[in-house]
């Protein structure tokens, strides 16, 4: 008998059905007993009375999977209004070890690591599950949002011959008997493919050596980037950006029903030393700690209702080299970070397009660059792009404190399995 | 004034309007000139007449970036019924070296090696940036023909503790002072989110130090991947499969319009047994040579007009330890491969479910494994999936004899640069 799915029991009441999935629950009461049965959609509940059938219910062990033919009834105070009679259950896979954490409680008990260890287990929590679902839904509305603005797609090597972003933080491999390194970003080559498309955008793995061990850092994390030709400077970027991360909000809520946080039309802007006063930070700070960010996403959700904010014009020397300077104030960039409820999510802003220009922010250290140099040789337009890590961003929106609770399998300083 | 694109044009004739693109050609007749601008949709023909605009034209140079403000005029003999007549053209990026070749002409003259080495550049000639296209729109085909059957988008890590396919091939790093090692499939963490969401899909790359230098094989390869669950055996991800091919194929034509092959109702498959007959191969051949696929490619295509065929039934001894043997023939797998034009571009097959049965299969080679076996653990239902080579794929779509044409920058035995 075909397999149905726990969403669709309604439509079947007084039928026979087979539904599959994991052991969820069993409650042995005095005179009935109920399992539990958890497949993708949600859940079912079995009532069995039968004794032969109880006794096989006393032995079945919970994330078993089994299948279950019975007959469907409707039962107003069933969950979903109908639940399973009569059924016949067969064990297709057996859990014979204790679990390290129960699956059924609102909550996982578990502390992280031991979530982070069991994660195959601890991903089924309806949690856990949940953020993924999110992610997967932010990823596909970053490229519908994207592809509407005529980006294309593209994939680009993650094994390179130089460290893209700083000579820190940066994976060393062997490759084929000759150093290479595990990208930290696909920054040239999206750069590159403007010459190609104009627009290109990528979904894809990058890779940090970071050191630290935060709740906002990974050793390998989701990175959405885009980038684009022809801008008068970085505003045309942050446009860009905000219509995408009003189209990943929107497919969230569309696909997931997730829908706690909105894009303005337009997201406040303020400059990084405006940013540095809101923040009573001196105002010879070169960057933003975290508790600066935190002060301007106050501010932003207090004086513009936004909990996106972007600043503008960070210092050149805190930026990497092939950020463009701001035509009209020496020292600092047309670089961007776009803060969510207090946390930078997105790094962007226009880069440098000459070649020439290159060659002086590099002040010698070309060699190492060449490969990707060569292309800005052969005419690029003006461009800008951006990086949103998706792991943060999911973060943000769920309320996650730590991006691990949001990552399938994290990598981190310690931890390289499972 | 705002740009447009060159596809607009013929909305805007008489109108004066702005264009920016790449110095494409030039022509210098003796009583005009002619320049022919490419951006991302096409190109524009910008007339010449004028003596000092004369001038400056015949001073800029192929692949220079320009923007032109000029007049828009119907003409039949031009590309598109328009051009754009007296014009103001500003060089936003000088090119000011000699191209090493050019893109003006139908195809591009350049071995492959040169087209390598610029890649920057190569790419933005029509036919290598029509492949990549391509390439964006299968991709974007399998997605949504995916999410159509349930699929769940996963991300992965790309770092691990031991190689998944086998011992060979693989890239070794230094992960924090500990061995890693990079990815060659998501093999593991797709099977064990079935556990999750039952059906899951995952773009990425993936990563075989190959030794062999072929037209076929890559260091760095998207792999397009899919995991299901609560399977009967194989057949139904084929089934799965084949649909999925379907919708890539759909989604390039619809994109792109480039429409030369179709994905049958049912594609043929051939037991392993039965193609080495058809090969002419002898009979105890434990793999299929690229001979024999080719054999293969061409009886499905006299016998069942299909340019697809799945060959099944592949040697256990052949096939990965997670493979599920055939239940009905020892020694022979629930394996299968998909083979498109003659050439393998998918493999696929139903796994292992059971702890016990990885533990038999391992033989003892447990530990290197245990992270990810602890999720059989915990009840994992029957299940299957495949994995599309994606560079694979669209070089036998469009023809392309060797994968590198259909890469943006790949990465082999050679070449770690650009």
């Amino acid at each position: 008998m075909q397999r149905i799915l726990s969403a669709q029991l309604s439509a079947h009441v007084h039928e026979k059905v087979t539904i599959a999935g994991w052991v969820h629950r069993r409650r042995l009461l005095k005179s009935v007993a109920f399992l539990i049965v958890r497949d993708a959609e949600g859940l079912s509940q079995v009532v069995v009375t039968d004794g032969a059938a109880r006794e096989q219910l006393e032995r079945l062990t919970e994330e078993s999977v089994v299948e279950v033919t019975a007959l469907v009834t409707a039962n107003a105070q069933a969950p979903g209004g109908v639940e399973l009679v009569e059924p016949s259950v067969r064990e297709m896979s057996a859990v014979r070890v204790p679990l390290p954490f129960d699956l059924h409680r609102p909550a996982l008990t578990a502390g992280l690591p031991a979530q982070l260890d069991h994660a195959a287990l601890a991903l089924r929590h309806r949690t856990r599950a949940r953020s993924l679902r999110i992610a997967a839904a932010a990823t596909a509305g970053f490229r519908k949002a994207l592809e509407e603005q005529r980006f294309v797609e593209i994939q680009t090597p993650k094994i390179v011959e130089s460290a893209t972003e700083s000579g820190a933080n940066v994976f060393r491999l062997d490759y084929f008997g000759r150093p290479g390194y595990l990208a930290q970003s696909p920054q040239f080559y999206k750069q590159l493919m403007v010459g190609v498309f104009e627009r290109v955008f990528e979904v894809g793995p990058v890779f940090r050596a970071e050191p630290s061990d935060t709740g906002r850092h990974l050793a390998q994390y989701t990175s959405l980037d885009a980038e684009m030709g022809f801008v008068t400077d970085h505003r045309d970027v942050m446009a860009a950006l905000t219509r995408t991360l009003a189209g990943m909000i929107a497919e969230v809520a569309q696909r997931t029903g997730f829908s706690e946080s909105s894009v303005p039309e337009e997201i406040p802007a303020v400059h990084f030393t405006e940013a540095l006063r809101i923040a009573g930070a001196p105002e010879d700070e070169p960057d933003l700690a975290p508790a600066h960010e935190r002060a301007v996403g106050e501010w932003a959700l207090r004086e513009h209702g936004s909990e996106f904010v972007f600043v503008t014009g960070y210092p050149m020397r805190k930026r990497p080299f092939y950020t463009h300077p701001d035509p009209s104030r020496p020292g600092f960039s047309n670089g961007f970070d776009l803060l969510f409820r207090g946390m930078e999510i997105v790094t962007g802003g226009q880069r440098l397009h000459r070649y020439e220009d290159y060659l002086a922010a590099l002040d010698g250290r070309v060699e190492a660059y060449q490969g990707y140099l060569d292309g800005f040789r052969y005419g690029m337009p003006p461009h800008g792009g951006w990086a949103i890590g998706l792991e943060r961003f999911v973060a943000r929106l769920t309320g996650a404190a730590n991006v691990r609770e949001v990552t399938a399998f994290p990598r981190d300083l310690h931890r390289i399995a499972p």
